[in-house]
């Protein structure tokens, strides 16, 4: 176990995961062989249970990983900003406080998400020109993935906010789809210019003065989430948090649903294995656990959160969004771009 | 062709309807065999084409059918307001103007959705006590059928207009689903009753007040919405419009993505003809026909809106909520209830 390399290390938080610490040593060992040019991994956590873990699957010697005490843990039941109080030597803000100080590069937790924002806000503050993070899951979708943000970091929001996140979501896009010139597209209840609320009306305005930053695309209504209109949805966290868990919901319903209606009869039985492919290829292609961590963006410094109950795949995942971000150097042009688009608000603002 | 009984009839806008007047009159005539008790049907239309469509189908000398007479359509492509004013012999005016003046109980159209909630609001007024409209569709589950309102008739709401919507939605899904003690679910960003908006812990607050009236479940959030939890969800007409055309994409894009895997080979095909009695049967239970109306809740009158796109089967079923609405006096029944809230609230506000 070496010093961490400053700028490309990754933090991860060994605690704090429904799965336990195990399962996060897991998935530190399939990223050491899945993801090129991984940067050091410092896993926070308990010294010597890491180290027993570390030993059980030989990387214990590993140079390539690094431990770093913590004692405490928050769970799934504190309150975010109280734990941030009691709870000085949590796995979790050990993490935060690595990235704070420049000693690696990226964060991922799969701890409690309030304590992760609020820490993640108050110890590492925006990016500048940023008024405050918002939550970005990649979406699976049949024809081509998509980022949606603001997913629930935040319960309301301004047009400057949405702006932001279209700005920072499209670099984002960039970086985790591999899509050159994400199509962005601003949420609403139909695609007329003339539709939706106040919030909407404004946004709409504000994103068509940043042209050459983003490639707006315009409103979109439901019907297109999932019909590769475009790569980033932009909308509020209220909004975003519904369709998020009501999609999860309903796609987790009807495969049950359909499961069930085929097990009901011998014949159903065997047309359902003679098909199995079609549906293991479906399962892979919409695998949530594909995209397992999903970045605050807009902090000064990246945090990605997975599910509090990933296992090691969504875990090295979320480990591979960290490593990609950082390669790509998300922030330079994240902040380059925020401030262009601020410019150019301010610039809308003087004329008026 | 009789004059219509007061009350008891429905009329039925024949144009507009993407599929044409003779779909209407399909429509039509499948109801008198499928609807029991069905009142006296006003079809409003071009007098000359419906009576030529109803002579092919043998029902021009039907004594439970009336042509109510209308030169003029408003289009999809027409502006609400204007067309209001322009075409006063519009089908959808007349059709609302006999409910206004009690010659009919309900009407049901296929129109234009904005001129429909533009002309039932200026004609027929709200309900006592009510401030405005909602629509309010029921979603198909593969558990428990669901109304979902506000669907997009407003794009925004305070508190008790959700209050409201509660209240009408309970009483109308009484009716439809056939459940005697509705659920009624708040959608939110969570369950627990600290979170969410200030629009959501304000109506929390207010719908615990209404205990009796409604059976008042509580905030639920997007994973709960097609898991059988509740049997109304209350939410604002912006995330509600979000969440229904969100559903209805996403479940699209599956049974498309899903069709096009099971067609990618021989052994697939083979076996997706052996289960095709298990996607006929989810099909029948998740078939958006079944309810092919979506009311306007809170209008005094019943106005029902059925999809544009409406094939006779949906047609049919829109007539048929119309039917099922005006045998089960949900006016009074709402009415009452609305008045009882309205007084609590004013109680709580006095209290303050």
């Amino acid at each position: 176990m070496s010093h961490a390399k400053p700028r490309q290390s990754i933090a991860v938080d060994a605690m704090g995961a429904e799965n336990g610490t195990a399962e996060v040593v897991r998935a530190v060992q399939l990223a050491l062989t899945e993801i090129p040019d991984l940067g050091q991994i410092v896993l926070v956590g308990k010294a010597r249970l890491l180290t027993t873990l570390l030993r059980k699957v030989g990387l214990d010697k590993d140079q390539r990983i690094t431990i770093f005490p913590a004692t405490e843990v928050i769970t799934m039941e504190d309150k975010p900003v109280e734990a941030m109080k009691r709870k000085k030597d949590a796995s979790m803000l050990r993490a935060i406080e690595l990235v704070r100080s420049g000693e690696c590069g990226a964060m991922v937790s799969c701890g409690n998400t309030g304590a992760l924002m609020a820490a993640g806000t108050v110890r590492l503050r925006q990016l500048p020109g940023v008024e405050r993070p918002s939550l970005a899951p990649t979406m699976p979708s049949p024809e081509q993935h998509f980022v949606l943000l603001d997913a629930g970091a935040n319960h309301s929001a301004k047009p400057i906010h949405l702006v932001h996140q279209a700005v920072l979501g499209s670099n984002y896009a960039r970086v985790i789809l591999g899509v050159k010139k994400p199509r962005v597209g601003l949420l609403s209840i139909g695609t007329e210019e003339s539709k939706g609320n106040e919030l909407i009306l404004e946004t709409n305005r504000l994103l068509k003065l940043c042209g050459g930053l983003i490639n707006y695309h315009g409103p979109i209504e439901g019907f297109d989430v999932f019909s590769n209109e475009v790569d980033v949805i932009v909308t509020d966290g209220f909004t975003g948090n519904v369709v998020l868990k009501t999609c999860e919901g309903l796609f987790k319903t009807l495969k049950a649903y359909l499961k069930s209606e085929i097990m009901k009869n011998p014949v159903r039985v065997a047309g359902g294995l003679l098909s199995k492919g079609a549906f293991t290829d479906i399962k892979k292609r919409l695998d949530p656990d594909r995209y397992g961590g999903a970045p605050l963006l807009g902090l000064n410094g990246m945090v990605i959160k997975a599910h509090g109950s990933s296992n090691h795949t969504a875990i090295m995942n979320a480990i591979r969004t960290a490593s990609l971000v950082l390669s790509h150097d998300l922030r330079t042009h994240s902040v380059n771009d925020i401030a262009e688009a601020n410019r150019r608000i301010a610039e809308d603002a003087a004329r008026e």
